[in-house]
């Protein structure tokens, strides 16, 4: 089990994918898979939102992509922590460089509301595997 | 977006995998991949468990696995939600019986805690993909 560093964790987030996100509502878990992108160290998404993904937005979310390298026969993951914010109306120039950057969700429907999570945490790990692990998973 | 049934839910979570485990430790959240198995309604997986994995013991957590149906071209994604407990010392014969299931890490090192999730709550979603979306993702 090998920690990975900032520059690596940044580098396995550069291509858009799916990601799960997890918040606190009420003191307790939820998780949602999401289709994101980042710009910088900014991870995006976008949702038609829906209760429990609101009552998260201004609160501390972790955000986690994993991924693996056939090549190399090593599983990656990676999980930012940071603060989500909603970016749909806001009107400064960082704001409309964010909602420029391609984030297409893969679910059907209006996704009007884009957010935001700025990260204050991002770790990462990276294994080798062997065996029936050594298959991509069949997601 | 189909909402899935409980039955749905069980069978698309009835073949090993990976899944993501979030948890909240100081009101904040937390997620992990781990690698699961099922009996029943049971979520189980084994871990070095670790501080903030310790910390959600006992306390609500959920459990996110998603996959792609590459002949229906259909994303699905199903959510666990429950209670974390682990069952590594339990002498009761359902216990016994849980710790006999396959759960394999694919993490290296000794796994020698096993978590079971008793689940309050399962709920799943599954969609039609298009486009980019049709191939597995990159995972």
């Amino acid at each position: 089990m090998e920690e990975l560093s900032e520059d690596e964790c940044r580098w396995l987030l550069r291509e858009p994918g799916i990601g799960r996100l997890a918040v606190v509502v009420a003191g307790e878990p939820h998780i949602f898979p999401v289709n994101f992108a980042t710009s910088g160290d900014v991870v995006l998404f976008r949702t038609g939102l829906g209760l429990k993904l609101e009552q998260a937005i201004g609160h501390p979310v972790a955000f986690e992509v994993d991924g693996f390298d056939a090549a190399a026969k090593q599983r990656w993951s990676v999980v930012v922590h940071g603060r989500a914010v909603e970016i749909t109306a806001d009107t400064d120039p960082f704001a409309e460089d964010l909602r420029r950057v391609p984030v297409t969700p893969a679910v059907p429907g209006e996704r009007l509301h884009w957010v935001a999570i700025y990260p204050t945490q991002l770790t990462g790990r990276r294994f080798q595997v062997s065996g029936d692990f050594a298959a991509p998973p069949p997601t």
